[in-house]
């Protein structure tokens, strides 16, 4: 039934899927576009190109790692404001009515049909098509690690962050303290645990449900995307971070957590 | 992807979809049905047909229940010896070679094409189905309470077992308690937490995967299939444990888990 739906809405892109390294990228903040069957909420350009639409970089910086690591990409072709992939279909967050300072006119007072319509035409194929990748490596003995690649704003709400990389788990915390240890010893970031966000802010529903369930290594990363604003900034934060990842999972040994797996 | 797999092989037995009640019905082994695109695993018809191949009585009591309290029920259309619904693709038990005192011979040493072909065909369209009709309450304000329904030999190993329900749980045991509370006031079954297995020995994969990443309140019941001998036992029992799921929701009232769901 969700196959359907993604033949004639595309709402996910999968890159080299056949690549044979430890990770797998995900990037559900990846796209601005507004695909005609939404509509654009009733945005003016502008909100439609701020960090409320999508995580800008974010994409161009998952593209890079995954080819870096030799990793699949599965990243999402439409905007957060229609339906944000790394929240669940009950939560406010996923079909918000504002973000920051920005009021979200097309996702006011949502009807039910619609919110149905959305979950199905956009949070199920996804999720579906992020599954399949993580069940194809699982049933071929190559568990994955899995990554996802935001991006966030320097000014949030009028205060200036500090914080350059945040690194964020969900209920394992093992390989994002070995990614923050190695981001520390090989970088000059400004980096810190479950910062901006944490779980608790419920920033990390992909990794709840696509890695925490098979207990396979993840992390969650967050830069800030003053650093990300070109491509030469993305290219030297991709040069910086790729090592990173390497690092971080040989400092811990590869493979699934076995305790959480069974 | 998953959809056009699941037409030509119809892993999934989905009835009652627009039902209104607050539970959801799984039921993972629910068939000993052996495709043709699978074979029969070089078993005996009397192997075929034992507890090994599925939950005898289990789907009748799940559809029983289902239409006592006005469920969705998505069931399994084959045996669980194919791949086991219950299961991560990379459990050994996802495609036993054994199971308790038989050998499986189609299973021994599957090749890692066959592993990929069955997670491909059966686990991703089964697991894509549920999600789909728990993301579709949570969508329309209806998070679902999840009930999958299980049944267990009297004798194992040559043993014995005297608990006759067993009432499981995943990370949350909140429903749980409240069922098995109330299955001991109003009924007269040997009932007991955890037995006669418990997340710990991997028998939750689905409600880790479904129920804990949304915060869904949940429970496995299983029933030692000497008590679902024949419809008329399987109706006694569907009559004495649908009063106690409903009264266990009463007990701790309905909804998500918001904490966990965020």
């Amino acid at each position: 039934m969700t196959g359907a739906t993604a033949k004639t809405l595309p709402v996910v892109m999968t890159e080299n899927r056949e690549a044979r390294g430890p990770f797998l990228i995900v990037c559900e903040h990846a796209s601005n576009h507004f695909p005609a069957a939404f509509g654009t909420l009733g945005l003016t350009p502008e909100a439609r190109s701020a960090h409320i639409a999508w995580d800008p970089g974010a994409f161009n910086l998952a593209r890079g790692l995954s080819k870096a690591l030799d990793a699949p990409l599965v990243a999402a072709n439409l905007s957060r404001l229609v339906y944000d992939l790394n929240r669940p279909p009950h939560a406010a967050g996923a079909m918000a009515e504002r973000s920051e300072v920005y009021d979200i006119p097309g996702n006011a007072d949502l009807a039910e049909a619609e919110r149905l319509r959305r979950t199905e035409a956009i949070y199920l194929p996804f999720h579906a098509a992020l599954h399949a990748e993580i069940a194809r490596r699982l049933a071929t003995g190559r568990p994955p690690v899995i990554v996802t690649v935001h991006s966030f704003t320097p000014v949030y709400f009028g205060q200036h962050r500090n914080v350059e990389l945040g690194v964020i788990h969900d209920a394992d915390p093992t390989f994002a303290t070995a990614v923050l240890a190695e981001a520390k010893a090989l970088t000059g970031l400004d980096c810190r645990m479950n910062e901006p966000y944490s779980a608790a802010d419920g920033v990390t529903h992909t990794l709840r449900l696509q890695a925490t369930p098979y207990g396979l290594h993840h992390v969650m990363l967050e830069i800030r995307n003053d650093l990300l604003a070109d491509d030469l900034a993305v290219a030297a934060m991709t040069d910086g971070l790729a090592p990173v990842l390497a690092a971080a999972l040989a400092r811990i040994g590869a493979g699934t957590n076995r305790k959480a797996a069974i």
